[in-house]
C-alpha cells in the first residue's frame, strides 16, 4: 500500500455511509450477525464499550447513583399503560408468546401451542415501566426518595433498515431511572445528567456537543421535558448522542408510585430517566475517523500503544523481542488520564507491513516500532495516529517519559479537529432563502453533503417546525442551553422569536 | 431487639429454604418482579455482583481472554442442529413470534397478525449455536486459532418453580467460548478455566470447592467433558458454582467452524465454553448467611466497612459528624486486595438502632460507631460480621491502621467456617446402608436435613447412578480431580471401582 493510497475505500468525500460501513469492518469492531438487526460486538469495539462503561458508571457512581438490575421482559399491559409512551414504544418490538419449543415433526422445532402465554411479554424497548412498578413497591413515604439508580443492559427496537452501531434492533446501552420528591429536585437531576453526559462527549469522547432541550414533537414519548447533546460528524450531520428525560409525574400516575408526604398527603413522585447506548461509538467513528479507518480517542482506548517489534532477521529477532518486552513494561508502569498505560506487543507471525496497517485502522492511539538498528542507537520510531503517517524518532526513555503527554495531545487534537469542522460548518442564519439553500446539496451526485448546522430563529410552533422537515428533512435538534435572548424572526414564517435554535439534518 | 432474638425468623435450623428467602428479603439483595420467574436485582445484591465481574474478569483477561457481545436472539434452526443440545436447551425457553404489537381495539395490545417472524427467535439459553456460526465465517486458517473470547451477558431458561439467584428464569452470567486447532489445547483451556472458577471460589467467595468431572449423565448438553466446582452450603447440599465444558468438535461440525491446517487438510476446530452465574450470589448466601442475615466475604463487599454515627445531642451533632467523615477519609486511603477500601457513612435520620440491625442483616463486613464520647476519648467501637455482637474498642488511629487486616482475617475465618463445616459433614461411605443411612432424614418433620457429602465408590455405570437418584434424589456431584486411586466396591452393585466419587442431594 503506498502513501498515496487511503486504507479505506471509498474515501468519506466519496461516499459516507459506505465508508463508514468499511471503517466498522476494517477497524475490527462489529459486524452483522445472520439475526436481523442484530450486531455481534468485536473485542476492538467491545473494548471501547467497556472503556465507556467505566468512565460513565464512575461519573454515575459521583453523582450519587448506584447500580441495579430490572427484568428483559415487560408485560404488553404495562407498555399500555401510558398513553404517549404505548405510541412511542409498543409498535416496532420483538414479543415473546410461548415458552417451550417442540418437535414440528418434520426435523425441526415449533412454538408449543400449549406453552402460549396467558399475557404476552414484550423484550424491553427502555425500562420505565417495568422499573416504575417496582419503584412503587420500594416508596411508600418522602424517606424512600430519591431513588437514584442506574442499570447497564440491552435492549430491543425491532430496526426495519438497521446499521451497525447507528440503529440496531439489539444495543446496548445504561438507563438512569430517578424518583424525587420535588419537581425541582427531578428538574435538577435531568439537567445534573445531561451535563454529565456533556462533559463525557467533550472529554472522553473528544466530541463537542450542543446541550439544549427538545422541542416537543422531539420529545420522548411520555416525558415533559427532553434534554440532549447533539454532536455533528464529518457528513455535517447531527447525531443524538444522549438525552435525559423529565417525566413529570406522567409515569408515576401509570405506575402508581406514591408517596407519604412531609405534609401527610398522598403525592405521586417525580421521575427522571436518562441513557446513552452503544451509537456513541458509532458517534466516534463518523466524528473522528478517516480514510485510514477508525482513530480511538486515547482516554477510550481499550489499547493505548502498541510496539511492533521489527525482526527482519533471526539472529536479532530474540533481541528485538526482549527489548520489546520490556518497552512494554515501562510503558504500563506509566499511568495516563488516572489508568496505567495499555500496551500490546504485536508479535504476530505476519509481515510488518500488514500489521502495522492493521492498527492505523483498527485507530490505536500510538504505534511504536522497534528494530535492530533502533537496538544499536537506543531509539524507537513513533507514530501518533493523529499525524498522518509521520514517524518521530525517540530515545527509548523519551519514548517511556512522554507517552502520557502525546496520549493527551492526540486527545486534545482529536477534540480541537471536531471543534474546527463543527464550528466551521455552524452558521447564524436569518431568512428562509439562506436557510433552504444551506439545506440543499450543492452536487446532485452526492445527495448527503449540505451546510450542516444552522443556528435560526423559530415562532414555537409545530406547524413550523413540520414544514422543514417536510420540505428539508431538517429538524430542530435542540434548543441550546447557551443560546443567547435575542429579538428575531422566526426563519419560516417570520414571527416574532426570542432567541436562535439549532437546526440540522440528522442520523 | 434483644440479644436472644435472631434478626431473620424462621432460623437457618428450623426452616432452611424459608430463612434463604427471608436472608434475600433482609439484606436488601433481590425481589421477585411481577413477571414470573424474573427478579429484580437490588443495589445491594448487584453491588456484589460487580465486585464478582470485576474480579472474574481480571482473572480471564489475565489469561488471555478478551471480552464481545453476540446476539440475544437465536434463530430456532440453530438449536436444532446439536442433537444433544437440542435436548437439553430447546424445551423451557422464551419464543419470540412476532415484531410488532397492535391495538386490540378493547384498550389493549396484542401481536399484529402481519409482524409474524417467519422463523421464530429464541431468547438466548446459551450461546454456543449462535457464538459457532459468527466463528464459523472468522475462522479460516491455523493462523485464526485459538479465539479466546467471553461474553457478560443476560440469559432466559424458562422455570417452573423459580428461586431468587439459584433457579430463575432470566439471570446474568458470563458465557466463555473458544475455539482451538487442536483436542489438547482445548482440554487445557477447560481443565484451565475450571481452575480460575476454584481459585476465584476459594479466594474471593471464600468457599472451598471439590472441582471435578461431571458423570456423563450429569454433562451438559452437547459436550463431551464437563468439569464442575461444587460446594456445600449450610443444609450440606451441594451447589454446583461453575462449569467448564469441553465440546469436542460437537458444535464445530454442527456450526461448521473449519479450518485449513498447518498440514493443508480442512479440520474441524476444538471448541469450549465455561461460565458462572449470579447464582453465586445465591450461593455465597447459603454458604455465609446466618441467623442475623447476611454476611458478604470482604473481597466481594460493595462497602467494606460503614460508619455509623451516634449523635443523641444536637450540640454534638456536628463534630460526630465531622469525625466520621474524617475517619471515612483516613480509611478511603487505605486499601485492601489490590482496591482502595470502600467506606459508607450512614447519616440517615433513624433510630441508632435501626441503622446497626440495617447493617448487620446486609452483611456489611465492619461497622464503626463513633458518638460523643468516643470523640472525647479518640476511640471506635468496631463490629466484625463474622464475630456475633462482639465489639472491639479501638483508637481512631489503631483501627485505620488495622482496617485491611481485620478484612483478611473476616475473609479467612468465613473460608475456614466454611471448610470446617463441608468437612465434618463429607464422609468416606463404603457400603450402601450406611449410604442409605446417611442421605436419610432423621428427623420427619425436617426432611432436609441429612449427612451431607459423601465419598463412596461407583463402578462406572449409569444404572447405579439412576437408582441412586431415584431411590434416594442423591446424584454424583463429580468425579473429583483429588481423588486417590484406591480399589473398592461400588456402594451400590459391587462391581469393582478405582477410586471414590462425590455423592450429594444438590441445588
Amino acid at each position: 500500500m503506498t502513501d498515496q493510497k487511503t486504507a479505506i475505500t471509498p474515501r468519506r468525500d466519496e461516499d459516507f455511509p459506505e465508508w463508514y460501513q468499511q471503517v466498522v469492518r476494517a477497524a475490527d469492531l462489529a459486524e452483522n450477525s445472520e439475526v436481523r438487526g442484530c450486531m455481534v460486538i468485536k473485542p476492538w469495539g467491545y473494548g471501547i464499550w467497556e472503556s465507556m462503561q467505566r468512565v460513565l458508571d464512575r461519573m454515575f457512581k459521583a453523582t450519587g447513583h448506584r447500580n441495579a438490575y430490572f427484568p428483559l421482559f415487560i408485560p404488553v399491559s404495562y407498555l399500555a399503560k401510558e398513553a404517549a409512551h404505548v405510541e412511542g414504544f409498543a409498535k416496532e418490538c420483538a414479543v415473546v408468546t410461548h415458552h417451550r419449543l417442540e418437535s414440528d415433526g418434520a426435523g425441526g422445532l415449533r412454538p408449543a401451542p400449549a406453552a402460549e402465554l396467558a399475557e404476552p411479554l414484550v423484550v424491553r424497548p427502555t425500562s420505565e415501566t417495568i422499573i416504575g412498578a417496582t419503584y412503587a413497591r420500594w416508596v411508600q413515604s418522602w424517606r424512600d426518595l430519591p431513588i437514584l439508580i442506574n442499570q447497564w443492559a440491552n435492549v430491543v427496537r425491532w430496526e426495519m433498515r438497521p446499521r451497525v452501531f447507528l440503529r440496531t434492533t439489539e444495543f446496548l446501552w445504561q438507563e438512569g431511572h430517578t424518583a424525587h420528591e420535588t419537581e425541582a429536585e427531578a428538574i435538577a437531576e435531568t439537567e445534573k445528567m445531561i451535563e454529565v453526559y456533556a462533559t463525557f462527549a467533550r472529554e472522553f469522547l473528544a466530541i463537542p456537543v450542543y446541550a439544549g432541550e427538545k422541542s416537543e414533537s422531539e420529545r420522548f414519548p411520555g416525558a415533559v421535558r427532553t434534554l440532549t447533546i447533539e454532536a455533528m460528524v464529518q457528513d455535517r450531520k447531527a447525531i443524538q448522542a444522549g438525552t435525559s428525560h423529565f417525566l413529570g409525574q406522567n409515569f408515576a400516575k401509570a405506575s402508581g408510585i406514591k408517596f407519604l408526604s412531609r405534609q401527610n398527603t398522598q403525592e405521586f413522585a417525580w421521575t427522571t430517566s436518562w441513557g446513552v447506548s452503544t451509537r456513541l461509538i458509532g458517534t466516534a467513528i463518523m466524528a473522528h475517523a478517516d480514510d485510514d479507518g477508525m482513530i480511538v480517542p486515547p482516554r477510550l482506548a481499550p489499547t493505548h500503544a502498541v510496539i511492533l517489534p521489527i525482526t527482519p532477521k533471526p539472529d536479532t529477532r530474540a533481541a528485538v523481542l526482549a527489548a520489546a518486552g520490556s518497552l512494554a513494561e515501562a510503558l504500563r508502569a506509566q499511568s495516563y488520564a488516572g489508568d496505567p498505560i495499555s500496551v500490546e506487543v504485536d508479535t504476530r507471525d505476519l509481515p510488518g507491513g500488514t500489521k502495522n496497517w492493521d492498527w492505523i485502522k483498527k485507530g490505536v492511539p500510538v504505534r511504536i516500532e522497534i528494530g535492530p538498528r533502533d537496538l544499536e542507537k537506543g531509539t524507537v520510531a513513533l507514530s501518533r495516529r493523529d499525524q498522518g503517517r509521520e514517524k518521530q524518532f525517540l530515545t527509548i526513555a523519551g519514548a517511556v517519559a512522554q507517552i502520557g503527554s502525546i496520549l493527551e495531545s492526540i486527545q486534545e487534537t482529536l477534540y480541537l479537529r471536531a471543534l474546527a469542522y463543527r464550528d466551521a460548518h455552524t452558521r447564524a442564519i436569518y431568512n428562509y432563502e439562506d436557510f433552504q439553500a444551506f439545506f440543499t446539496p450543492q452536487n446532485a451526485e452526492r445527495p448527503e453533503i449540505h451546510g450542516g448546522f444552522a443556528r435560526a430563529h423559530w415562532c414555537g410552533y409545530a406547524e413550523c417546525e413540520a414544514r422543514i422537515k417536510e420540505e428539508l428533512k431538517v429538524t430542530i435538534r435542540c434548543i441550546p442551553f447557551d443560546a443567547q435572548p435575542e429579538a428575531g424572526a422566526c426563519v419560516v414564517c417570520g414571527a416574532p422569536s426570542g432567541k436562535r435554535v439549532l437546526w440540522a439534518k440528522s442520523y
